[in-house]
């Protein structure tokens, strides 16, 4: 189990970046560059597809490959995201609505004051 | 399209260490709890299911319903991974590995000198 | 293993017709009712939900849970072709078209005579 | 939408009957062989993934496209099912006995005579 800290939390918002960037790009140019050129119904099934093989890769005994369908995942996750124009931040803001993570934070930092 | 802020890529280790901490509590008590009860196998079947649900939100017209399809997704999947005793940060250290980012991250420092 | 005979190969058909004869039904009044009355993008959905669940049973041990998954997605492969206005008919032929079936089952007939 | 007769009926035994035959192929010989060769969670993974593929063929407005990834999941599953040696009537004889169809079908017949 890796260790969380503040390097790998970026993670997400510099693939973003990443992404963001290659959006000019010509489609034989990357995996990427290929995918927007698809465009938004085969990133949507690739992100469907892929939903599947971590569901799969769960119920098996290979941690890493559950590792390994889980990163598939999420980066077409993100690919999926940039195409609509959206962001990690605008999913994370939604999670961290939900579960009130911001008043947990706050709470947290006022206990250690 | 919300800002990447540093507030906001804290929320998955936010929300992996809650799920880690209602890892004991009863099946009635939470819809978290009742998930670990129902065992890995449906944990695993609502990521696919919620990977299904982000499709075909993103062939829509409806940005608020992909975003609220893509937090559910990825609610899902770290509940998976809490399930499985791995973190968001063994899955953001595959993606850093993969697309080299924190050799990307350390030459942006290098050029910000 | 169940055999193959004449009664049974006719359910798609039977079926087809008694899901085409719930169409004018009130939402309420049975479970098909509901589905056309959430409409084709729920129906669409449950498809993907059905197929992920026949997956993740394939894998297991049970042969009963397959056999009810597999009935659970053709049945809601049933409902989708009803609400789209095609039949099990539509999908069939397409698959002799593929696989030559009917010119398999010409020879076979020669080769009866 | 094609008119469904008796001919249509019998695909899915003839194609299960096909890939019964194919199941001591060598892997290269052709597309059934390689999925048996690639063995039950790839098989599962396909008929997951055919379901994501129809549910977005469903909310897109080509009918030809919906029934050609129908053709894809229904195949699927019959490969699936020929792997873990069950038949289309096991998946059949399931659907008849949850809606009652043998039931209706001697009505109609009765009511013939």
């Amino acid at each position: 189990m890796a260790t969380a800290d503040h390097r790998s939390t970026e993670v997400l918002e510099q693939l973003a970046a990443l992404l963001e960037q290659r959006k000019g790009a010509e489609a034989g140019s990357s995996y990427v560059a290929s995918l927007y050129q698809k465009g938004r119904a085969k990133i949507a099934q690739k992100v469907g597809e892929e939903g599947v093989e971590v569901a799969l890769a769960a119920v098996g005994d290979d941690r890493d490959e559950l590792i390994n369908e889980m990163a598939d995942l999420w980066f077409h996750s993100l690919v999926l995201l940039a195409d609509a124009n959206l962001t990690p931040a605008d999913v994370l803001d939604e999670l961290e609505r939900r579960f009130g993570l911001s008043g947990l934070e706050e709470k947290a930092r006022r206990a250690q004051d």
